[in-house]
């Protein structure tokens, strides 16, 4: 298997809020809300999603939890904050600390303000309107 | 804020099994568990994690739950498999059942096979030693 990621597909509980976050609040481009004609039915999750287009090759997506689960046949499970982590790596210790001020304006909640780390990172977290863990990291190395 | 994931850190249990899992399992290179000299303290987590060079500029990193956890400073969360999903596409049909079968050899659950999906792709999921669900896509388009 080809070492790649190619979607990380966040399960989100309102696209509207979700979207409103990511596009407005971080400013990152969309087309907004697709693929709303493939409704839910006893077999298929709903297609309606959000995606951005990341890195050179990625593809950010925004998916209701519930239909994650079906998409995936597994029942849907109680949320949780630890299962991942999105880290996002800046060139500055100052940029660190202005994205984190971004990230709160755009509703988010700062659980650890930034700050130095032993193994030589600068970083703080963030979590996103459905509380999966954004790290803000600046690497002098 | 750029459109940009630098880090995908998986919350594990074991880094060992883990480990085994992405790099025997699936194949993947890697120079194995890292950062092992930072112990855990009243005030920092421990810093051993697995990574892997991903696409041409993402890391998968494998890290305990509990440290994740401590890091982003919140308390750990019960395991849930419906927070995300990570999508690898291949090149055709019968690349997705050949790796739904390797993700198989290598001790992964296969929560639904390969199938046609209302939005045109063929594609099914497994889940690796810690539950979290990777779904393998072929898009004809």
């Amino acid at each position: 298997m080809k070492p790649k990621i190619s979607v990380v597909t966040l399960g989100i509980n309102s696209l509207e809020k979700s979207l409103k976050f990511y596009r407005d609040g971080l400013g990152w481009q969309t087309k907004g809300i697709m693929a709303t004609q493939y409704q839910e039915d006893d077999k298929d999750a709903a297609g309606a999603v959000v995606m951005f287009r990341l890195n050179d090759d990625l593809i950010l997506a925004l998916y209701p939890r519930k239909e994650l689960a079906k998409d995936a046949n597994r029942p849907l499970d109680p949320k949780s904050a630890t299962e991942f982590s999105l880290g996002h790596l800046v060139e500055s210790r100052s940029e660190v600390d202005e994205l984190i001020d971004l990230a709160v304006v755009a509703g988010a909640i700062i659980t650890e303000p930034p700050r130095e780390r032993p193994w030589g990172i600068y970083s703080g977290y963030f979590q996103d309107p459905d509380g999966h863990p954004w790290e803000i990291i600046w690497n002098p190395e």
